[in-house]
C-alpha cells in the first residue's frame, strides 16, 4: 500500500496566505489559533495520519464493512482506530469550548480533513458525518437536546448520521415519505432511509440519527418536511443510555468503492415507531439541512483535494522507482526511473498542479466561511457569506471530479501495476468516484451555482468575485518581474471568458432559464478552473513577496497550471455561450 | 445489469459512409462483402451479443477467473458461450479463406468487435488475443507452423496469447530476460511472464502461446528478441495433441475489472525447458510484433468506444425511467424522468457523442486498414498504410481516454445508484480504466505519434490527413444548407490550430526533442478531437446527401460535438505550444 505524508509545507503556506490563517486569528473566538499553534496541531494530525490512518486504508478496502447477525461490523482496527482519534480530540477541533469542543476555526479544521481524508477516506465519513450532526444541533437544536446530545457528539463517544436519501427521493428530498406521528414528547417515526453513511456499527457507544420526515398535516413536497433526532439508545435524564430504539441497518450496500464505511439501508419503526425528537419548528427540516450544507460539502470538496494529493504521492513514488526505458540525449543502453520520461513528467506536474489548485479553492472557501461566521461587521459577514455560498458549489464539484481525474491519471502513471488491486492505486480511483455523487451530485452544484448564487443575486457576488481576480490580475501586469507577467498573459483571456460567460447567463437566464441550465456544468467547471489559476497566481505572488523557500516550486506549478490547464476555460466558454442549443435541440427521448 | 443492443443502425451508417464499406467490397478479395451480406452478418452478431454474451458480463464480473489446483476456471457459462461463439464462425469472419476463414474485411470485423466488447469486455479478449496469434503466424510463420496451427486457431477450437511483458520489462521490452535454448528442431524456453490475458483456461482444446524470448547469443536489448511459439499441448504430426508442455499458470492476478478475463502469471520452463518453436529469423521478434501491432492497438480502442456506446445505452434507459423533480416551466408538482433535466440531456449528449466519435475514427482507421491491405495499387497501398500507421495511436488512445471518461460519466447520471454494484454500471468504469494502459500505455502511444508517425516522415502523412480534412471544411462553406456552414466555423479554428501544433512540433522535434515529447499527450488529444470533428461533420454531409433517417439526430450530435467538446482543441494548442517549458522545469525529484 502507498505511503501518505501529509504535504505539511504546502498545507502550512496554503492556510497562511490563500485562508489567511494570520488574519483568521484575529477574529472574535479565534485567538488561539496562532500559526504556532496551528502548526503544531497540523504535525501531530499528520502524524496520527500516516501511522494510524493510513495503514488501514487498503486492509479497510479488502474486508468491508460487513452486516451480520444485525450487527454492522467494521474492519479490523479500524474500532480501535476511531477510539484514539476520539481520544486525541481530533473530533472537537472545530466545536463550541462550552461543550467540550477546541474552537478552532473552520480553515484549520478543513486542513485536517485533507489529511484524514487522503490517509483514509472511508475512515474520515464518520467524523464528518458527526460534525454534521453537531453543526446541526448547536444551530437548530434547543437547549436541552444540546445539553443530551452535543457533549458525547463532539468529544467522539456517540457519533452522528444524516438520514435524508430514500428509494424515491435521491437529490428530490420533496419526494421523501418517512412519517412521524406525534406521541407526548416526542415523535414516533416509520419509513425507510437508504445510503446512509456509517447508519450503524459499534465503534461508538451511540448513534445520533439526525432524520427527514413528514408529520402527519404536513404540506406536499419540500415544505412540509420536518427533522427529528433519533438515538439509537434512548438517553436517560441523567445521560446514561437507555432502551434501544426502533431503528436498524437493514442491509448494507455493495459498492464501488470506501468499502470500510457502511452505507446502510435504515429501517425506522419496525416494531411500532422509531422514538424521535422535533429539532426546530415542523416543516423546516430541509431549510435546517441547507444551513449545514455548506460545510458538509466543502467537506466533500475536501475529499477530492485529498485523493488528488495521495494518487500524486502515490504516482510519484512508483514513477521514482520504477525503471524502464530511456530519455532522449541520454546514453540508450542506459535504464532510467520512468519520472524522467517527459510524458510521465507531465502527468505527475498535472496532478500537482490539481493537488495545489484545489487545496487552494478550498481553503479559501474555509478562511471565507471563517471569516462569514465571526467578522466583527454584520455586513462584512454578509459579504463573506454570499461569497462562501457562491464558493462552495464550484470548491464541491471542481474538486471532486479534479480527484476523479487525479486518481485516473494516477493510476495510469503506475502502467499494468495500477490496474493490479494489490498496488493500492485501484482503490483511490474507487473511492475517489463517489465525491461527485454524494451530498448532491454535481450536476446539482451547477444548477445550485446556476440559480441560487449567480441568478437569484442578479449576478452581484460573481462579479465581486470577479473584481477581486482582476485585482491581482492587475498586480501581475505591473510586477517587476517577467515571470509574474507572463502569467498575467495566460490569466486574463481566461477571466475574460469568465466574465463574458457570466454575463451571457445573467441574460440567458432571465429570457431561456433551459438554455442556461444547459450550459451550468460547463459554467461550473469554467468557474473553477478560473479561481484555481487566480488562486494560484495569488500563492505565486506571495511566496515572492515573503521570499519563502516554497517560491521555485510554486512558480513552476502555476506556470503548468496556466499553460497547460487554465486554457481548457476557452472552450467551456464556447460550449456555455455556443452550446445550449445543441444540448437540448434532441427531444429527451430521442437521444 | 443493464440490457445491451448493438446501435446496428449508426454501425451501418458508419461501415458505409465512413470505413466506405462499398469501396472495400470492390477490393480484392473483399467481393463477398456486400451491403447485403455485412448487414445480415451485423444483424446476426446483434442477437449473439444481447443474447449470449450480455447476460454473461455482470455473473463474470462477479464471479471472475479462478486458478485451483494448477486450472483456471471461467466464470459459470462463458466457456459454452465461448463453445458457441467458434461454431457459429465468429473466430474466422476476418481470417485466410483457405484455412476456413471467411476472408471478410477489417472494417466488418471490427465493427463485431464492438459488438463483442460492448456486450462482455472481459469475453471478448479471448478471441482478440487469438487474433493476434493468426495474424502472427499469417505473416511470420512457416508453412509447417501454419499448417499446423492455423486452423484450429481460425476455427476457434483453439486459442492464442501474447507473452511479452515481464516483471523488470512492460513499457521497455527490450529488458526482458525470458531464455530460449536451441535444441534438435526446437528450442527449450525458461522464465516468467506477467499479464498474459487468457494465458490459461479449458474453454478451448488448446493455447498456442506466442512468446517473446533470448536466444543465447542474442544482442543486449530490443535487438536481440526472438518470437516463439509454444503450445500448452504440444501438437502430433497428424494434428492430434500429444503431451503437456512445461508452461503454467502459476497465478492470477486481481484485477480492477475485467474480472472474468484470467490474467495469468506465467512459468515458462519450471521443469526443465517449454518446448517452442522459433517464429521467422531469430532476433527478429519485436519487429514481428510490430506488424500486429495495428490491429491489436485498433481492437482496443474499439474496447473505448465499446464501453462508451454501452455506458450510453445504461445511463439512457436509467434516465428515461428515474423520475426526480420537474423541470422549469413544467408544473412544479409534476415529476419528470430525469432525462427531461438539462444537465443531464447535456450528460446523455455527451456520451452519444462521444460515442459516434470514436466510431467514426475506429471505422475510418479499420477501412484505411482494408485499403493498405488489398488496394491494388502499390503506391496507394503505401499511401493507406501510412495513414493507417498515423490513425491507430490516436484511435487506440483518443477512444480508450473516451471509454473511461464515458464510463465515469455513465456512472454520474445514476446518482447514488451508480455506485453501488448491483446496478452494473460501475462494472463499465472498473472495466473500461485497462484498455488506456495494455497494448501500449497512451503515453507510449503518443510518443509513438509523434515520434514515428510525425517526426518520421518529416510530417507527409500529418499534412495529408489535414488537407484530407480541409477538404470536408471547403465543402461545409459552401453548402446550401446555413447549418453545415455554421459546422464549418467551429471545425475551422481547430484544424488551424491543429495544423499549427503540427508545424511546431516538426519544428520543436528537430531543436528540443524532449520539449516536443513534453506536449505528446495534448497533440494525441488534439488530434483525435479534430478527426473526430472531421468525421462526424462527414457523417453529416453523407447522411443529407444520401437523405438517411439518420441525419437529424447526426446533425445534432455533430452540432453538439462541434460546440461542446471540440473546442477543447485550443486549449490544448496552447499546451502544446507554450506548455512544454513548465513540463520540463522542475528536476524530476522535486515535481
Amino acid at each position: 500500500m502507498p505511503d501518505y505524508q501529509a504535504p505539511i509545507e504546502d498545507i502550512r503556506f496554503t492556510l497562511r496566505h490563500i485562508a489567511g490563517l494570520e488574519a483568521i486569528a484575529q477574529l472574535p473566538g479565534y485567538q488561539e489559533a496562532s500559526l504556532e499553534t496551528c502548526d503544531a496541531i497540523l504535525g501531530e494530525a499528520a502524524r496520527f495520519a500516516a501511522e494510524v490512518l493510513a495503514p488501514l486504508n487498503r486492509i479497510g478496502d479488502m474486508e468491508g464493512a460487513k452486516l451480520a447477525e444485525g450487527k454492522v461490523r467494521v474492519p479490523a482496527g479500524q474500532a480501535e482506530a476511531y477510539r484514539q482519534f476520539a481520544e486525541a480530540g481530533w473530533n472537537s477541533v472545530a466545536f463550541d469550548p462550552d461543550f467540550g469542543g477546541q474552537g478552532m476555526p473552520w480553515a484549520l479544521t478543513t486542513a485536517l480533513q485533507e489529511i484524514w481524508n487522503a490517509a483514509n477516506m472511508a475512515f474520515s465519513l464518520c467524523p464528518l458525518l458527526t460534525q454534521g450532526a453537531v453543526e446541526a444541533l448547536q444551530i437548530h437544536g434547543s437547549d436541552a437536546q444540546k445539553k443530551t446530545y452535543l457533549a458525547p457528539l463532539i468529544a467522539g463517544r456517540w457519533t452522528g448520521t444524516m438520514n435524508l436519501t430514500e428509494p424515491q427521493a435521491g437529490s428530490d428530498l420533496g419526494a421523501l415519505k418517512t412519517r412521524a406521528e406525534p406521541k407526548g414528547d416526542h415523535h414516533l417515526l416509520t419509513g425507510q432511509k437508504i445510503f446512509i453513511t456509517y447508519g450503524d456499527h459499534e465503534m461508538a457507544e451511540n448513534i445520533v440519527h439526525f432524520v427527514l420526515a413528514r408529520l402527519p398535516d404536513a404540506p406536499k413536497g419540500s415544505k412540509g418536511i420536518s427533522l427529528f433526532i433519533v438515538p439509537k439508545f434512548l438517553v436517560n435524564q441523567d445521560g446514561s443510555l437507555g432502551a434501544r430504539n426502533d431503528v436498524k441497518a437493514v442491509a448494507l450496500e455493495h459498492k464501488l468503492g470506501i468499502h470500510a464505511s457502511p452505507t446502510c439501508v435504515m429501517a425506522y419503526g419496525d416494531e411500532g415507531g422509531a422514538v424521535g425528537y422535533l429539532v426546530g419548528e415542523p416543516n423546516r427540516g430541509l431549510e435546517y439541512m441547507f444551513t449545514m450544507m455548506n460545510n458538509a460539502r466543502l467537506a466533500v470538496g475536501v475529499q477530492g483535494l485529498a485523493i488528488a494529493e495521495r494518487a500524486l504521492q502515490a504516482a510519484r513514488a512508483y514513477a521514482s522507482e520504477r525503471v524502464q526505458g530511456t530519455t532522449p540525449g541520454n546514453d540508450p543502453t542506459a535504464r532510467l526511473p520512468i519520472h524522467h520520461h517527459p510524458d510521465i513528467r507531465r502527468s505527475l506536474m498535472a496532478l500537482r498542479a490539481w493537488s495545489e489548485a484545489t487545496r487552494c479553492l478550498i481553503y479559501f472557501a474555509a478562511g471565507t466561511l471563517d471569516r462569514a461566521k465571526r467578522h466583527p461587521d454584520s455586513a462584512d459577514r454578509a459579504g463573506y457569506q454570499a461569497l462562501v455560498d457562491l464558493l462552495i458549489p464550484i470548491a464541491k464539484a471542481w474538486s471532486t471530479d479534479r480527484g476523479v481525474a487525479a486518481a485516473s491519471l494516477g493510476l495510469q502513471i503506475h502502467g499494468g501495476a495500477g490496474f493490479i488491486e494489490e498496488t493500492g492505486v485501484a482503490q483511490f480511483y474507487r473511492d475517489a468516484r463517489i465525491a461527485p455523487i454524494y451530498e448532491g451530485t454535481n450536476g446539482i452544484q451547477a444548477i445550485d451555482l446556476l440559480g441560487r448564487k449567480l441568478l437569484r443575486d442578479g449576478g452581484r457576488s460573481a462579479r465581486g468575485l470577479i473584481a477581486s481576480m482582476t485585482v491581482t490580475l492587475e498586480a501581475l501586469k505591473v510586477d517587476s518581474d517577467l515571470e509574474m507577467q507572463v502569467l498575467s498573459t495566460h490569466l486574463e483571456p481566461t477571466l475574460t471568458a469568465l466574465s463574458r460567460a457570466t454575463e451571457h447567463l445573467l441574460k440567458l437566464g432571465e429570457q431561456e432559464i433551459g438554455s442556461a441550465l444547459a450550459g451550468a456544468s460547463p459554467y461550473l467547471e469554467l468557474f473553477g478552473l478560473v479561481l484555481g489559476g487566480w488562486l494560484l497566481a495569488k500563492s505565486t505572488l506571495a511566496a515572492r513577496q515573503s521570499r519563502d523557500p516554497i517560491l521555485d516550486e510554486k512558480l513552476a506549478v502555476t506556470q503548468f497550471y496556466m499553460t497547460n490547464q487554465l486554457p481548457q476555460a476557452l472552450g467551456l466558454e464556447i460550449a456555455i455561450v455556443s452550446g445550449a442549443e445543441s444540448v437540448l435541440k434532441l427531444a429527451p427521448e430521442r437521444i
